[in-house]
């Protein structure tokens, strides 16, 4: 592919006017917005009014006039179709953490019987560990992990719950949702997705897999800020019977009862916890209205569609570096890493030359293309830069390999 | 006292110039920043500066050039101060809701001879509930209230945890800090304090009084926004012992390392989750800066006055109200609640008039005084509403009858 035929892929691309909703920085080439996503023009008004407006002008009354109270469960039914979910299947509480141990504790003790979480090693770190944390709290179960490959297999009569990232946040390989919820639900275990590398930029269909639970995260492709409230799912048919351990008042059924007894929401709204940031959740709502208007066949399409033209950039001309994701778009999320010993110095040497990518330990850079604003021509620019990168070994510098507090 | 006499002892005020730090709206009395603190009006360009600047401009650079990753424990450390802690023990995370659970499941861990959590009836909802979901969720564990007055000589040897709120959220009523904590220690409990009633309006000292944990709201008396992040306090002695069983990569020893393996930091940090919201930590710095130069105690004497004042002049004029907090100013928070019948549509009415206090189930009307933007001749008019619309009976109408989803 050269310069012009991306542009000209970029010029007949439907959802090119999408890129004009987002603030890109002048001389950046953006591809982790699957880490990050990019601030919409529109959400600095938003947080104002929700600053000026509903909390300075309003204060305590905006709970109802603005509907703060309602806003966990409107984000939610907003964020339930990039999932496959129904609108009341879908609440946003919390961080992505969070929301996975109260999941994996509701299902250890929903199957008191059964004793472990399966997981696969290599996971997102944070799924591993609420895992243990869920585990630990309950006092009697345990974590085992064996690879995505042989998970299936591995679902005996002792799994209470599969935990699983739907698209690996490394490699970007996405699993069989259909094939392993099945096969777990025929062990008797329940399905827990986390689905953060997936919403927004895969299709994903909770429902058509009859999958149980999943949790995913607000500030990648949702483009909801930097550290944005998190979602999560419960199937309508576990909603009365799944118990969240942490029994906030946010979930009761009646919170401003101020009873002393806890009694569950009936719904969806028993997994909120306390009160949610509503500065925070007026972000997400408007970086998740940046798809109104979005064909999302052709958004998934774009999004395979660069990862295929990522890799194969990357193949022709830079010959030191190792693809680690599938080949296979459709078995991909959307993103794509490569290995090399120092990716770490490259990836710091792309971003002082404006190229945001990310590595991830211990060996790989990782490129991402979020759908709504990346384009063929960026792509191409960036591994042209890589390419150069590699080439004149500038990357070997000693200023990019000290190591940052965040990598 | 006359509104003369009210405007006097404002112009006395040494703390009068820091009301004018806050957006206050035009014909509105706030007698509710101990629900919701008020706007200040360095807020909304700061949160502009962290969505375009740091955010859009920065984006995932921003974790390490503006120092996203050190929020939790830098606005800990300034919340410190407030609460008698040192500043390596107070980091900003999650809810208070979810903080009450993370320590109450590690103080059942860490005495696993000790089958109960000890609190009050009547305490705040949620720390009922996040107790009953901690005994839940570890399984052999119970809770237990006792009234305050008897909560000393109820601690036995079957207490891992007491669990109280420092300021009542209804009466306004204040527990002997010091007196309990060194109760609970005798008998080999753990103290946990709910300081979200106290925490900039009274005096607190944790370090003092050698108390062992707390938590504590970041959305009243320090002007965080509405759901602002919470803090907790964890003393010195407890960090390398305490485990949190919300195990999250924001708590690891190092989360960038990404292994399989959850092995918690040394430190505060422990307590930590999942990544928090960069614009709620950021509108928390912010109302937390609006105390710079505060003097701490002429801030509690004006709050202690300020309820000496209510009490007088609601007494003198509206007897049909009957008080529910404490006469003695120095066993009172900054609010203060009477009983009525009708509270509901009293404080309804009051709304409709400028005057915004609140109502807490089931018949009290509550109304709190934020030292640094509430003042004596505020007070004088509020109560002198008030006492209008008791006399004339306009609070008796079926629209201030109808309840709203948040009361």
């Amino acid at each position: 592919m050269t310069l012009t035929e991306a542009e000209a892929l970029d010029a007949a691309d439907p959802l090119r006017e999408f890129r004009d909703r987002f603030a890109l920085p002048e001389g950046v080439i953006y591809l982790d917005g699957n880490s990050l996503g990019a601030l919409p023009h529109s959400t600095p008004a938003r947080l104002q009014a929700v600053a000026t407006g509903e909390w300075g002008e309003g204060l305590i009354r905006s709970w109802n006039a603005h509907d703060w109270i309602g806003a966990a469960r409107r984000v939610g039914a907003k964020i339930a179709p990039f999932i496959g979910a129904r609108p009341h299947e879908v609440v946003v509480a919390d961080s992505t953490s969070a929301n996975l141990y109260k999941l994996l504790v509701a299902a250890l003790k929903a199957r008191p019987e059964r004793k472990t979480i399966l997981s696969e090693p290599g996971n997102f770190p944070t799924d591993l560990y609420m895992a243990d944390g869920a585990a630990w709290s309950v006092g009697d179960a345990r974590v085992r992990t064996v690879p995505a490959a042989d998970i299936v297999e591995a679902i005996d009569d002792d799994v209470a719950v599969v935990l699983l990232t739907h698209v690996h946040y490394k490699s970007g390989a996405m699993l069989d949702m259909g094939r392993i919820t099945a096969a777990a639900q025929a062990k008797g275990a329940l399905i827990l997705w986390d689905l953060s590398h997936s919403v927004g930029a895969v299709p994903v269909d909770l429902n058509g897999c009859n999958a149980d639970l999943a949790v995913g995260c607000g500030y990648k492709y949702l483009n909801g800020g930097p550290g944005a409230p998190a979602f999560l799912y419960v199937a309508e048919r576990h909603q009365g019977t799944l118990r969240s351990p942490l029994s906030g008042w946010m979930g009761h059924a009646a919170p401003f009862d101020f009873g002393d007894d806890y009694a569950p929401a009936e719904d969806i709204s028993r997994f909120q916890c306390g009160t949610p940031s509503i500065l925070a959740m007026a972000a997400l709502e408007e970086g998740n209205a940046q798809f109104d208007g979005v064909d999302r066949a052709a958004l998934f399409a774009k999004s395979r569609a660069l990862g295929d033209a990522c890799i194969a950039l990357v193949e022709a001309h830079c010959p030191d570096l190792t693809l680690i994701s599938p080949r296979d778009a459709t078995r991909r999320g959307s993103h794509v890493s490569f290995r090399h010993p120092d990716a770490y110095a490259i990836c710091q040497a792309l971003i002082d030359r404006g190229v945001i990518g990310d590595f991830r330990a211990p060996d790989a850079l990782r490129l991402g293309f979020a759908p709504l604003y990346i384009g063929f021509a960026d792509l191409w620019r960036a591994v042209d830069i890589l390419r150069q990168v590699l080439a004149d070994g500038s990357w070997d510098d000693p200023k990019y390999h000290a190591r940052n507090a965040v990598t």
